[in-house]
């Protein structure tokens, strides 16, 4: 039998509970510290988990084989090298940090030490999207993508203001699924537009709606739109046109039952928020940590693939503060090789 | 060119007025004739149409071709017979008559006489039953058939009162689709139960919702149900469930719009009545009636299937009354030979 | 805190290894017992669990709270009744036995002994099911119910040999389905129609596609048609047509990717067969037995519902052998008082 | 009762023949003269039409009463002009000249010799589209209008030829769909990316795969993507994003049949392309000419936003030829007023 992998949870907010509550279902896995400043003795955790206040005391405990971080986006970066360093396998959420000098710092650490460097985009682990995936060998060289993410709800005005911007919070996950889809590919240029309906939001400043167009040099054209407020439900949806046909990921409804009276017919709304549409993605993602610890597949997201992602959301950002095309492989280009 | 065929039309109600547009509309036909003892001068009919209050004045034109009936049911076997022995063509609204002496008079004489008799299933020429009798080959031996044959609006007080009975008014339009779709098949046994919740359908007596099965020795097994009011729209359904699938015609709607709303996700209904359901079916059978004469196939319906639809209506009513299973070969078998 | 419960899974077949998991899950329990007699020391159970060849040495041991039964279902009323006696909540799998005196017997001991008697009806926890029951306070009093409920893949010739028929194996989970949705309701008729295709079915003898009909004095009717083989997927749909509407609870599906080409638009299938349609019902049924014992709900299908189900799959059984209308009230409604 | 109007039709391809139908089914018109100079007199046309070979001889017939133009896009102008100088109302296929000067003339023409302009942007008349302008009333103010606007089967060469280019010949439907549904709005902005995959019309040149996007000064960002060939069926969508919901016009499908196999359940293809889609709609809109002309509403697209559509497909053109964002207030906002 497999020695069992000890595991330290860094921030135990949503994504720390989703996490936790992925470790404990797995048997390959204990869990030995949860790390948060903000949580006092009286908080119910798991027999046999211990409590921390910083990550400095797990990290020398030579037992601890793995991190995951879910603390604040600011302290990712000090985190993810500090686990690195201290020999432990990381499991992130998004973002690595806020620049791609320190992206690539930690997978230079990560491809250095040999530990797995593992990022949380859950939507790679959706099965609606790794059937839409698989769908493209049904219908050929796509030629458009369409991508819808809405957000439901909004989230607050504080978590608002230290995200970073709609680009690099929420498209970052859609220029990741992006890659997930279609592989690495370097755009031709790029070009958005935005606004933002929500005072608060536009003194931040930052944008509430957005469309990302993309253009390849192999003709490929992706369009993104995105909203932080879909009041009918979180809405993610992609559709694929292609050489040979068209084929589309839906958004899953909260049940299948459908009300039919002479105003129409009326099916339950999307699933609610992410944790809904996703709960069985969170689940997925730590156990494809595991795995690839155990087998020595030591990231989900590729270094470059990571990179590029980050450097679309800084072009998209540009695109809209100029109101012009960016040329994003003369502007961005260099960064990538 | 073929000679235009010259048409006249008996009653000039609602299916009347559908017969007298699909005529129209057909280079090969010209309407010479509409008779309607309800109707004065002064009713608005197309140029060169002549309005008559009897038949007989039209019959006694030899330049008459065919005759299309859409009187009020008690008068359609005298109407067809009078314009069979006259040497025209017949299309008419179900039923041919009260008996199954009626229907086999009918198609004796256009039998004798080498003359065209159709009847107004409308059903038969639906482009979903069309396309779902043709999925067959895809799902093999059809196991069990369920068909929701729901009326709307609730007809008129007056109209039920002569409509016969729920059996051979309405569901006698589902026991011929099941013959559209499955061919000639004599069933085993009949079993039904109904209900009346209007109080003056009640009072007919009559019943408004019904659920009739069919059982055959191949082991397919039919279920119908019908009602009166469905208030949500006119629902016409038929599932097959075959040995390897199952194929549905679902409801066409009134248009393709989805509303999402936090409620959930809203489409229109389904078409509101049978005029809007039942459209280019309408005009369909006027033109195959056409086509028929023109090819010399004298029937869209065969003597058969025509009677073995009024004695399974027969079995369903009887079915209700006696609340027992109906033997139908032994009872009903000897008229069908 | 609550005082966890302690328990004992007899059966480690399909069924059990879900009721495992859900124990697992749960903090509030902790499974003490496996009782197995087909299982050897090899077999990997959690830690801290016991593996026994008899349940009779876990029923005398006084941390044991609770059973779950999930034997072949010739042993089922022998446990139920042990365990009940030495004290110890039951959730089992249907039946409780094989005849309404032992379905009695056995509520007629949880009710003298104050202790908890939970039958795995799943689908009463389908969060679909339990939406198309809230759906009734939007469309009005129930007129026809249809119900399809039809298996994938075709069970084994060996359980088939000793499922008892498919009205008692299969339908019972309709039966109860009927009383989930429109609660307890005296059937006044009953008529089914079945036929066995596969002659290995034949043979035992059973039948494997079934059509059953229940007529209710208030003017109800439902049709339940059930096969033991929907290739085309595990298929579990209800619709209910009711005075001021219609619901329907449809089939879940793998994914909601639609792949569109030139011949049509194809969606996944639905959910492969039941373990993936009720994965999240058996979790939850666990849960609610749990939390039934710690608030002394001790029931979550009356001993009356429970009754009334397997009678109605004896009438049905009855019904199809005499190809005749069953008169329910008068040949069950004394066993009922 | 009215006069009936005469019609001329000049053009009798498959727009023609579209037109001749619907005007032979309106009780108010009668259809005088076909024009069409590759036509013989062996033609079959309907009783009492006369065929010319020019229009000129038609204009001079004082009883001629309106001229249906339908003929190649390079002689739309010459027609228009001709037809209202000699007072005749005018109903025409897009466009109705090459310039916005053109496009100028044929309504100041009509405007001072107070005759009917109509042009045939027949989606105006689709029932979905109506539904879905319907719908803002229920979702509030449209944030992100996404419209997919596909073509099938690709046109022939020699059409696309003297097509003008993909901006002038297809996304002109859908910017005359954007004022449809949103009424008379200048853009600030203007992206576009396009592509050809098809050598022969990257020949011409033109684009084949096109991805617009307007933004507009309220925040609102309009995208519309298009191809000439969607090989799964004519493909014509639009999605609407707003404050309180979303709203979608999906396509028609051929018929309402799905079959369920254990590949998934496969619904009939979306319409084959515009003459089934738009069937209704072309017929509509004859009759709203008519309409309009009896009752004094002379244009059902305004000259402002004629004029506009057009120059936002000139937009669209510069911004793919450019590779750059288009400021359209500055470079065609004076040409508006």
């Amino acid at each position: 039998m497999t020695k069992k992998l000890n595991f330290c949870i860094v921030g135990l907010g949503r994504a720390g509970h989703f996490h936790l509550s992925s470790i404990q279902s797995l048997d390959s896995c204990s869990l030995k510290y949860v790390v948060d400043p903000a949580l006092d003795g009286g908080t119910s955790l798991p027999a046999g988990v211990s409590l921390l206040r910083d990550l400095k005391p797990a990290l020398t405990d030579p037992e601890l084989d793995a991190v995951v971080i879910a603390t604040p986006t600011q302290f990712h970066f000090q985190n993810i090298c500090d686990a690195l360093k201290a020999g432990k396998h990381v499991f992130t959420e998004k973002p690595l940090g806020k620049t791609s000098e320190e992206i690539k710092t930690c997978f230079d650490l990560a491809e250095k030490l040999g530990l797995a460097l593992y990022l949380g985009f859950q939507r790679r682990y959706d099965e609606n999207f790794k059937a839409l995936k698989a769908s493209i060998t049904k219908i050929g060289q796509v030629r458009t993508l369409k991508m819808s993410s809405r957000d439901n709800p909004k989230p607050s005005l504080d978590y608002l203001k230290i995200s970073g911007n709609i680009f690099h919070d929420m498209l970052i996950h859609d220029f990741d699924m992006l890659q997930f889809l279609l592989g690495y590919k370097i755009p031709e240029s790029v070009s958005a537009f935005g606004h933002a309906y929500d005072p608060d939001i536009e003194a931040i400043p930052d944008l509430d709606t957005v469309v990302v167009n993309l253009k390849y040099d192999d003709g490929l054209i992706c369009t993104i739109d995105t909203s932080r407020t879909a009041v009918y439900g979180y809405d993610q949806r992609i559709e694929l046109f292609a050489e040979k046909g068209m084929s589309m990921a839906e958004n899953q409804r909260e049940n299948t039952v459908e009300v039919h009276t002479s105003e129409g017919s009326l099916k339950a709304p999307a699933n609610y928020s992410f944790p809904q549409r996703y709960k069985a993605a969170y689940a997925e993602e730590i156990a494809d940590f595991v795995n690839g610890i155990q087998n020595n597949r030591l990231y989900n997201v590729s270094r470059d693939q990571c990179l590029l992602g980050h450097l679309i959301a800084d072009a998209a950002h540009e695109a809209v503060v100029t109101n012009a095309v960016v040329d994003f492989q003369k502007k961005y280009g260099k960064e990538l090789s």
